[in-house]
């Protein structure tokens, strides 16, 4: 009993953070997604192809997230961009006080994009609001087409899905019908993108996606 | 301060358990491991091969641990074991008191080997003790040979680790040197194989290695 009821204030206060954060992005028209994945599917490939490709049109931050590591951050930092990084010091996810904290190193004035890579896990980080518009989950062919119904929540909190190392389909046994059917079961909304980074296919597709949605939310902000 | 304080006693009830069920395990002579890895390595393929391997010197039982469905239980029914589905219910691991539940339904006296196949998760499933006699982390090349030193608890902590989908290796900038140095360099003692279920690669070595084990607690047992 204590233990859901401790649970519950953890998320109210992460809720709290998320939202006041949710306002100061909304207010500079900065565009923010939470890049979800199980490990080794992909996140920190697919944000590099996103970032040489809209780096000169856009004002990309990434706040890359790991337990320990800063492996990541040194792939994106090579791409020139800011990049802050949060270790979560073993914790399974990242929560919004730790955005709150890597805020104090954003020059939110001078953004369009916001790049929240989250901790490799298809599970927790689900459930913690980062301030985002958008949750994208990124997996690989080679995780196995049934991820989907074994770990729903990721999939229904998803507004995009990057089907990752699709040039790997036809060396794995994935059913990509199978595939469709289970994610629109469960979230008839959600836009699928089929994309290597090896091969950089569908690069194209996701980027115009996104620079839509960043130009979106610039546009918002001048009406305001 | 409150929430340290809950998560030392989730984790002190949890051994309590994990120990008195251990003492069973180790009075009935019954071999036990914990098969972990993040969703998609392929603990549920690896497993099958396990057991088609060794199901015919050997009793054997699973229980797999999933969120919510019971996917990977019907495959391993297909080899005609007994099999013990425990949901989590959204949670992101198998705590002691799920194997304790599990425990209810199986013939313990009539067995030689107990897998227990967690959910699917690089991370918390490390923390939990399971009353296992060995933690086996199954990864895929398809991965990336950067999760070692990203996800370290999990190395650290296992007995084996099986690099599975080697047949995949060169589809991959998988780097297998430096993986070999990064998981040693964590864990010293660790056993590795190399792994591929597709092409039914590298099972002998494994189930060899298992089956030593497991006579070894099965003559432990005789000698009490």
């Amino acid at each position: 009993m204590k233990q859901i009821l401790i649970e519950k204030n953890i998320l109210q206060n992460n809720d709290d953070i998320a939202s006041k954060n949710r306002q100061i992005l909304k207010d500079k028209g900065v565009f923010t997604i939470n890049l979800l994945g199980a490990p080794g599917g992909g996140k920190t490939s697919v944000l590099e192809q996103i970032i040489k490709n809209i780096k000169h049109n856009v004002d990309v931050t990434v706040i890359e997230g790991d337990l320990y590591t800063t492996k990541d951050a040194q792939r994106i930092e090579k791409h020139h961009v800011d990049v802050i990084q949060v270790n979560t010091g073993g914790a399974c996810h990242l929560d919004a006080s730790m955005i709150d904290q890597a805020f104090e190193h954003i020059d939110i004035n001078n953004l369009d994009f916001l790049v929240i890579e989250n901790v490799g896990n298809l599970v927790c980080p689900a459930s913690y609001d980062l301030s985002e518009d958008m949750k994208i989950t990124v997996m690989s062919v080679t995780e196995g087409n049934d991820k989907p119904l074994k770990y729903p929540a990721m999939f229904q909190r998803s507004n995009a899905l990057i089907l990752n190392k699709i040039d790997l389909i036809d060396s794995t046994d994935f059913d990509i019908e199978e595939f469709y059917k289970d994610v629109y079961s469960l979230n008839e909304n959600i836009k699928i993108f089929k994309v290597s980074c090896r091969e950089e296919r569908g690069i194209d597709e996701l980027c115009k996606y996104l620079e839509s949605q960043i130009n979106d939310k610039r546009r918002n902000k001048e009406f305001q």
